[in-house]
């Protein structure tokens, strides 16, 4: 098969990046998103706008395009599968299946040999008591489907009271998760391709405010068994999903150093963005390379950095990111600059070194 | 003047790669391009498909746009002069008087205190043979305007019939240019910002091949003398010209570390492809950033590294450049591949410095 066009089904920031690498490779983009003038439809060739899991929209995209990705876990599974049936999707549905239901994926993880933390699916206010019990009265418990940036979570420390909380999360399936006391977190960038090649750029060390994504520094500052471990476990998901693209894998570092791994995203991560600036080949070329069936890029990085959001009315430093040596800006051609709404990031490369 | 929208006259890989540039920095772009789909338009939010020198396509550019630039260097001077009164055109329109003359050209720079090849300007067969006897019977002969890639040229060495050269240049003004013993070419690209502020990147050494470039190699294999030279005589051109924006500029290099100026472009050069890979703000940043009234990016290089122009074929050892480690490659979007014609370019950085 050769490939000419991509398919991305959401237009965020992104499919926006994706778009901007597959140019650069001389591929085609077509872009799945309901909302007109998309932050990707700009550096796409062409944008459908209809909803995600319009039946006409996905049989045009599978039509024009010789293999379709996403740039978000929520993509119904059930369009996904359809779509599968005219053309490749990568990363594979059962991807889409595993990540967005919170218990299914620490299943999947724990089966494939990944600790994550200890946890209880939560289907009542009975369900959700007992569970707490049997964790001393502490834990956080989460939406199990279609919760990001800390949305839909409610921590419990011990003494809190439960009364009323299953119906406060909507009366939706929800987990509780036990408490893990981490030291720090870090993620992994990792990829596989049609061949079944497996690259990993190296561990970053997060940092997150108001639950969502505020900073990654390269070099994480963990043992090289700890960014090991989080090597093979990145090797184990992927070689289990049969999956081809880039995935997102965030983990807690315990004081020992050992890892429980907290969430997957099957798609490029925010956590990867540093990749651009301190990598040859970045988490956006290197899932286009995959998901088109071309060689992996080598994951090399070429200096330390720190990736920082810019969030909200964080815009309104970007002319001080500017006047910074070594500091790469990326914006989302976002004009409204809402709270907590992602508006780009800045990499700042460290003293090189010579 | 907050800078919101860009138009860039020219649909090239230049402003393709402008165009790129811009979006990740928030800026909207239009491009004004004759042909339909070029491969600029794929990247920008609007193509005005129409002659560079369409009155009516100028005035809706000079409407919607805050500012235009351009990625070549023969937009008419009168269409650039016109524009001007409506809205600012930078590099300046005197830039492209200056560089579309290679007579004109050559004045300016030695009137600016820069050293060229000596030189006759060619009016007819009898100034030709004139000129020749002045140089020995030796020399270049070149075409005034229009010529790129070393079309347009001829080489007479000592003994040569010069009979009939003239009507075979096509009877146009022509520059006869003096053979230069030169060891080396280098060029250097430099930006100059509203306020005034240069900024230069490292000197780079430069192969052709059939009058095209080949390779672009950092660092040079001259001594900080002569790249300090490079940068001076960069800041003279700029300065003198009150320019705005990044220049592409050409030497020759003398046994003793000297430096002939060959020519300037103003504009983002092939030579400076290699800024993407092996800095953190590219050529093309620093020219967004400069026409837009942003401060200058710091044009450090963290890597060495060497840039490989695609030329015709040559698209046809992409796959092997992809799977070789450190190497960016970045393509057109050219869907024919014609002998001679810039298909993309792929940059190898060179082993790190750790």
């Amino acid at each position: 098969m050769t490939v000419r066009t991509i398919g991305i089904i959401g237009g965020g920031q992104l499919g926006r990046m994706l778009a901007m690498a597959a140019a650069r490779m001389n591929f085609q983009t077509v872009i799945l998103e309901p909302q007109a003038n998309s932050p990707a439809a700009q550096l796409a060739n062409r944008q459908i706008t209809a909803a995600y899991d319009d039946a006409e929209a996905l049989a045009e995209l599978a039509k024009i395009c010789d293999v379709v990705t996403y740039e978000f876990e929520n993509v119904p599974v059930s369009a996904a599968e359809t779509l599968a049936h005219n053309v490749p999707v990568y990363p594979p549905p059962k991807a889409l299946e595993v990540a967005q239901d919170r218990v299914t994926e620490k299943r999947f993880l724990n089966a494939s040999g990944i600790e994550t933390a200890r946890f209880h699916a939560i289907d009542s206010q009975a369900g959700l008591d007992a569970a707490l019990a049997d964790f001393g009265g502490e834990g956080v418990l989460k939406t199990r489907r279609f919760g990001y940036d800390g949305k839909g979570q409610k921590v419990f420390r011990k003494g809190d009271p439960s009364t009323g909380a299953f119906a406060e999360l909507g009366g939706v399936p929800l987990i509780l998760e036990s408490f893990v006391p981490f030291v720090r977190e870090i993620s992994i960038i990792a990829a596989r391709g049609i061949d079944g090649d497996v690259r990993c750029y190296d561990p970053t060390e997060n940092v997150h405010r108001n639950g969502i994504l505020h900073t990654s520094t390269l070099p994480a500052a963990i043992a090289n068994e700890t960014a090991q471990a989080a090597r093979e476990a990145a090797t184990k998901l992927l070689d289990g999903l049969g999956y081809v693209g880039v995935v997102g894998m965030e983990f807690f570092v315990l004081e020992d150093g050992s890892l429980i791994a907290n969430e997957i995203a099957p798609r490029v991560h925010n956590s990867g963005h540093w990749t651009e600036a301190a990598c040859i080949v970045s988490q956006f070329e290197q899932h286009i390379r995959a998901v088109a069936g071309l060689t992996l890029g080598d994951p090399v990085r070429h200096s330390d950095c720190v990736m920082t959001n810019l969030i909200g009315d964080d815009i309104d430093s970007v002319p001080a990111w500017l006047a910074k040596p070594n500091v790469l800006v990326h914006l989302y051609g976002k004009t409204e600059a809402r709270p907590g709404r992602k508006m780009g990031h800045v990499t700042q490369i460290l003293p090189f070194r010579d």
